[in-house]
């Protein structure tokens, strides 16, 4: 029986977990639950799998909530709540599927603690691997990928050697604007962006997949998660993701991992690693998925992927103020506050200005993203030039 | 520095492996080397590796050779020669790649003396598996896979466990007679049958590529190699061979193998196992290697596939005969003495009188392989009913 930890319970990663987590009873055990605002959902959750802590986002949505959950639950709020929820003494396992920048210090908490980490929150990497990877390898925390690219990487490097690693291809879907025209694609509204092809995610995953800045935080994610540089991580277009992502050797040979877009795959097997158990979900047919095709990805249409790059090569807090402005743009093209290419305009702005920040310490890339966000805010403001 | 002893050194693996021990200088010591009449390129191959040993297929072959080799160089010949140069003391690994059931013998000599083995010789499990195996877990020698398909089966089950196995899935090119009617088959002529749409190979497995009795073959093989049972092993086609097989496991995931269909990548991965060394080959290129492809198998257009799946299931002598069946057909075919449905046919007949035959010991299979043998010979002769 593990005892789990779910961070961002009501959203998308937190409710596939919990569906796998119901998928197979008596193998797991919610210990904790941790979400924003989403009251309702939250204390449904919490009557059907009584969990020991609840988390909110605030005190207000905690005195909110107090009533509607089952006793022997208590509730706690904010960013103090969120690290208790991730250090629980009798939790084996935290999975780690807040959405942005406020994942960071609650995944931090749990390899700290030696916790395992599921681990869906990219920012936790993308912003802060110089100190997650090596606090990890001194706690013997083991992080296990659900994003599904990391996740096929993770697979098919078992038994392998990581010195032995060529280069890490990440599958790209190219998103709904694959193979648009630049001003198509200047003009793209939300509900266009939402439309993702292949892949049903949450608001903010599916525009950085729009922009490809899904990939690009992919990359720097690879980059910290299997110790392989930047220049050894390439982006491949595979409109079907049927292949999830694959690992080209030394010796010339690649294997690639392959299944149903469906993130209870992934889900699952950071879940029950190392074992692998039956699935209740339908068998891939590789037959009926059809011809499985590659292209090369166009880096012009989509610059998002060549900034990330540049984060990565900059190190420092540069992929943290890559990330922060990316989440502050996304937020306002969501609100029709910014086009799409405002996109990586204020994050070309944010680079310029801050990517040189002190990153010593967790505090001064928190330092960072925090000055990254206000000047993509106040670029955005005053109408940046995209 | 890993010494070697290669059987099978003038034929298609042969050829290979010493392009592979060339590409890298220092890593390996050739100490033996055994072929059959080709005395010319066996005496050149000699000159250039100085091995201890020399072994041809009989005692005339070795005179002839004699001279020819170079001083410090012995020669043996025949079944004797064979088993000798599998057993050398100083040798680490074998290279078993002896065309036919001649190479049974010499493969479990090598795993009963405990070496390593480069498995190219499909007999020594189709036929002997249920000895050879054992064997190997007894003494601890290390079966490598060189056909590319069980080959890439064991770069996915790195890191695997073998109980979490749900399905192989081994690719067919569909060779060349794919989407053929069964009149057009009934008048394939040996040129036709050798020409291969995508794998340069020797004539025999060329052939038995046309029949896809290579796949029933690989069937068999992959049962004994990985523990599987027959009904959880299948075959898809594939018409590219760029995917070299898959594995499919219990939590639903695929893993695939990929690459150039180029012998020296598998022979070269178990030269070197459990480490992936650089490759001379030119890179593969997932982009140009054009869409990926799968079909379900028409198992009435290629009657070998499922004769392999009835020996398989009623074990004991019946793979071994359907094997010798499958050589003597084959080799009648290749002369005009039969027409290409007369394979299936003798295989057929052959079946229905031998595959009771006993097998408690090695010796009794290859009574059985003889008995097969005379039964095909005799029922190609008389015009069999095919």
């Amino acid at each position: 029986m593990k005892r789990l930890s779910i961070l961002g319970s009501t959203g998308s990663i937190g409710t596939s977990t919990i569906d796998v987590v119901g998928s197979r009873p008596g193998d797991f055990q919610v210990v904790a639950l941790a979400a924003g605002r989403n009251t309702g959902r939250l204390a449904e959750q919490a009557r059907a799998l009584r969990p020991r802590l609840v988390v909110v986002a605030d005190e207000a949505t905690a005195q909110a909530i107090d009533g509607m959950l089952p006793a022997g639950t208590r509730v706690a709020s904010g960013r103090d709540g969120l690290i208790a929820a991730a250090r629980l003494e009798e939790v084996d396992l935290v999975v780690c599927g807040l959405v942005g920048a406020v994942g960071i210090e609650p995944a931090f908490a749990a390899v700290d603690a030696g916790k395992s980490v599921a681990l869906a929150n990219k920012e936790s990497l993308v912003a802060a691997g110089a100190f997650v990877m090596p606090r990890a390898a001194e706690t013997g925390a083991l992080i296990l990928p659900v994003d599904s690219e990391h996740n096929a990487l993770h697979q098919c490097l078992r038994g392998e050697s990581a010195s032995e690693i060529k280069t890490l291809w990440l599958t790209a879907s190219g998103g709904p604007f694959r193979g648009f025209s630049r001003d198509a694609m200047a003009a793209a509204t939300p509900e266009q962006a939402l439309r993702h092809p292949t892949w049903v995610m949450g608001p903010k995953v599916t525009i950085d997949s729009a922009t490809l800045m899904n990939k690009g935080l992919e990359v720097i994610e690879a980059r910290w998660l299997f110790g392989v540089p930047g220049e050894r991580i390439r982006v491949v277009v595979h409109p079907g993701s049927v292949v999830h992502s694959l690992v080209e050797f030394a010796d010339g040979s690649f294997k690639a991992q392959l299944g149903v877009t469906d993130m209870r795959h992934p889900i699952q097997y950071a879940l029950t690693y190392p074992e692998r158990l039956p699935s209740a979900l339908p068998s891939f047919d590789l037959v009926a998925s059809g011809p499985l095709r590659f292209e090369d990805l166009d880096t012009d249409l989509f610059p998002c992927v060549g900034l990330a790059y540049e984060a990565l090569a900059a190190a420092g807090a540069a992929p943290a103020v890559l990330n922060a402005a990316n989440e502050v743009a996304v937020a306002a093209f969501l609100d029709r506050r910014a086009g799409f290419l405002d996109i990586p305009a204020a994050i070309r702005g944010a680079l310029d200005r801050h990517a040189g920040a002190a990153a010593s310490t967790l505090d001064d890339v928190l330092a960072a993203d925090r000055a990254a966000r206000k000047t993509a805010a106040d670029l955005l403001a005053s109408g940046v030039q995209s």
